[in-house]
């Protein structure tokens, strides 16, 4: 794989080129609007497994968006890689504060991405990433050194819940058996500071929905009289957090585990700046739980967060109401241990308990996912710290990531193995917010980092 | 005036057909998109009063949308009654939840309107009721009975505030001169038990922003370590609330009038059941300020109401975001001796106190005005109070209502005369709500009142 430098060098604008194509398709799996952009996208990503030298790839049909499914089985004797990657992208809204159209890709350079990035919903969450491997991979296939069998499943659900895929995974462990499963959607500390995600927060979404009086009503003639939806819910989610920003739901924390004070001091020593960090956002202080620090607020810490409120009237000037109706949508981050459907309903009763007889309380579940940990002495570990230490030379450190790949525990109880996570973003990258982007540098390192797992991980195995 | 009963009956369809066309027109003054059917409104307004017997009628330019002013003057040395109306309508929203659409006027038959009801956008607020002056006065010029000289002044901001009627009043104190105000756009209790509006509400609505980071954040690498602007708005909303219900913002209640035990056992005396009232709104209970009746927390108490709230995703499914703003509308109803500059700084100063230092605060006043109280022993009252009951056969009781009229107070400041409002509308007509609309009955028995409060007012002045 002694080439593998020159060969992304001599690729670099096909490559580029390519992941621009794909970032044009607007797959937001959101929104039922986008349905055949999504499917359109599936296509296309069959077709690039195709070309990329895959033996058998297939759209295989879900009760959702279809699953990719591509392998190329050399040797049964040989360890496999299962690569994960989606497809799908998160809603581009608020489309108004793109400094370029979301679905029509640039480069550009950035203080932090001097060598450029490709500013796109999806650069970086998770197309870039997903197609490094598929880049990967030919290059393995066209110089005849793919050391091991390799099957990728690539799915367009996982923006809203991957809820396909665990139906698709259970339905196919033999198909999908495999050695070790390998992730890119994930970040890193820095381009000179490599780091591989150790840990990954679960989740659990929901929608709540308050109803006051059966129609709006004039607040002259009824205001002060009337519980006013929007008040009670302010009410409500205000309650959910106590003084210290503890979660006030209750049993909420039982399962959480503690990390001792060493693993905490170890966790202490990843480069961070609370100053930079607070200029980047452009806030004056950080906010969260009392007795933990910023980087563990985001990593260790379950949390619970309104991702979406409306309610009464919200159009141009004035109107008196007040409305039948309020609502919000409602994420909670979970640490490993924390069960997600349990929490979803120790919040159900806790929210419904909590409101006042004079409204009509609606929790309604959107989806969820385990949190997961990944330990650091298996051979994935070992192979990615390889890999990383050869392409950047310099080694990475575990850390664990305050985001959720839901599926992640899911397959490693159906498919008993485990995941390591491999990103190349930076969290920088403004994934799920305007501007998105993914560095030329991050795409292409991951390009030439990705062959050298697939080496160590069979060099190790077949030891 | 012992043909007025005859007299509508006879014009009835066509004063149906009247008001059905002014209904047409979308003269919503919050949306400038509709800017320019508000000023058609207004001309077509102008044409009806030149029509009903006017002698000089003029579109008033203003700062914002035109004020249409007409007279009649018969006997300087008669008393002068200075109409007042609007003909601007709320923003017809959310209007899925109309079953027939806002501006195209179709007449239904009700439980409580069992002769039919006229339903759109303005029907009772305030165009039916502006309108029955219009046709009050057709028929005492028709019938050669106008027995004082009239003033019009209809304006088309009140739903926005009433800006420039405020300039427009104290720039032409002279032309608008007059002995008793009347409006017609309040309400009574029912139509079998008449009542005549002796008090109003003043109001401050404010719009207030909260900004936490400069971008959309993914809530799962930064979830739990920065303050999320929905999650902190809510908390600041929450507290503005006691558990008592009590208002917390320091010097909120400061000048707000006790009303003795003798008023409050005299309100009580108007005709309520509790039951009805929940059943009517689907409530399993009533909520409000604690110590006071449901009768009193509408009226003579102030409020504080959220009427629009918005913030994050807001669309179909799942987006896990930390929104960079959340915002809200607020307003407050205040009781006569508040003044609502002074609550409205109150309220800014108070918001931004509150606001952790994580996020920056911005309070918008929109626009506000003062309560106001009128009393039953003046002539104006004494008259309004004889027309209903000739028309209705009953006497009026006195109430206070939990509207704002905001120009009222500032008419007793500029042009030295009180108020008096004879409303014809029910609080179950749906103003400022879907399906908002008007009976038939309530819309001829006004034009019949109306005529009746000229004669006695006029006589008692003359006395």
């Amino acid at each position: 794989m002694e080439n593998i430098k020159q060969y992304v060098q001599e690729n670099k604008e096909r490559f580029l080129n390519e992941l621009v194509d794909l970032l044009k398709i607007p797959s937001v799996s959101a929104d039922s609007a986008y349905a055949h952009d999504v499917i359109t996208t599936a296509e296309e990503v069959k077709r690039r497994l195709e070309e990329a030298g895959c033996d058998t790839v297939e759209l295989c049909e879900t009760p959702g968006y279809p699953i990719v499914y591509g392998e190329k089985i050399i040797d049964k004797d040989l360890p496999t890689v299962l690569v994960y990657g989606h497809y799908d992208v998160q809603p581009p809204d608020p489309v108004e504060l793109w400094t370029s159209p979301p679905f029509e890709p640039v480069i550009k350079a950035t203080t932090i991405h001097p060598e450029g990035a490709i500013f796109a919903r999806g650069a970086c969450d998770d197309k870039g990433q997903m197609y490094m491997h598929v880049k990967a991979f030919e290059y393995m296939m066209k110089n005849d050194c793919l050391p091991c069998n390799v099957k990728f499943m690539i799915e367009g659900e996982e923006e809203v819940g991957s809820k396909s895929l665990g139906w698709f995974v259970e339905q196919n462990q033999e198909k999908l058996a495999n050695d070790v499963i390998l992730i890119s959607d994930t970040g890193m500390i820095s381009n000179t500071q490599p780091s591989i995600t150790t840990g990954l927060r679960g989740l659990s979404y929901v929608e709540v929905e308050v109803t006051g009086p059966n129609r709006d009503l004039h607040s002259g003639l009824y205001g002060g009289a009337v519980a006013n939806p929007i008040n009670v819910l302010t009410k409500m989610i205000a309650s959910l957090h106590d003084e210290n920003n503890h979660i006030t739901i209750p049993g909420f924390y039982d399962k959480v585990e503690e990390l001792s004070a060493e693993e905490r001091a170890e966790m202490a020593k990843a480069p961070f700046s609370l100053e930079s960090y607070k200029r980047a956002l452009d806030i004056e202080d950080v906010y969260g739980e009392t007795g933990y620090v910023t980087n563990e607020r985001n990593s260790i810490r379950p949390t619970l967060d309104v991702n979406g409120i409306w309610g009464g009237y919200t159009g141009e000037g004035a109107k008196t109401v007040i409305p039948s109706k309020a609502y919000a949508k409602i994420s909670m981050r979970l640490v490993p241990n924390q069960d997600w459907e349990e929490i979803t309903e120790l919040f159900t009763k806790h929210f419904e308990s909590i409101a006042p007889k004079a409204v009509k309380v609606k929790v309604t579940p959107h989806h969820g996912g385990q949190g997961y940990v990944t330990p650091i002495d298996s051979i994935g570990y070992q192979a990615a710290s390889k890999a990383y230490a050869d392409s950047f030379g310099i080694v990475p450190i575990p850390v664990r990531s305050g985001g959720s790949i839901p599926i992640v525990a899911l397959f490693e109880k159906e498919l008993k193995s485990k995941t390591i996570m491999m990103g190349f973003g930076l969290d920088s990258d403004a994934i799920h917010s305007p501007n998105e982007h993914f560095g030329v540098f991050n795409y292409l390192k991951g390009i030439e980092t990705i062959p050298l797992f697939y080496k160590y991980f069979t060099e190790l195995n077949t030891k």
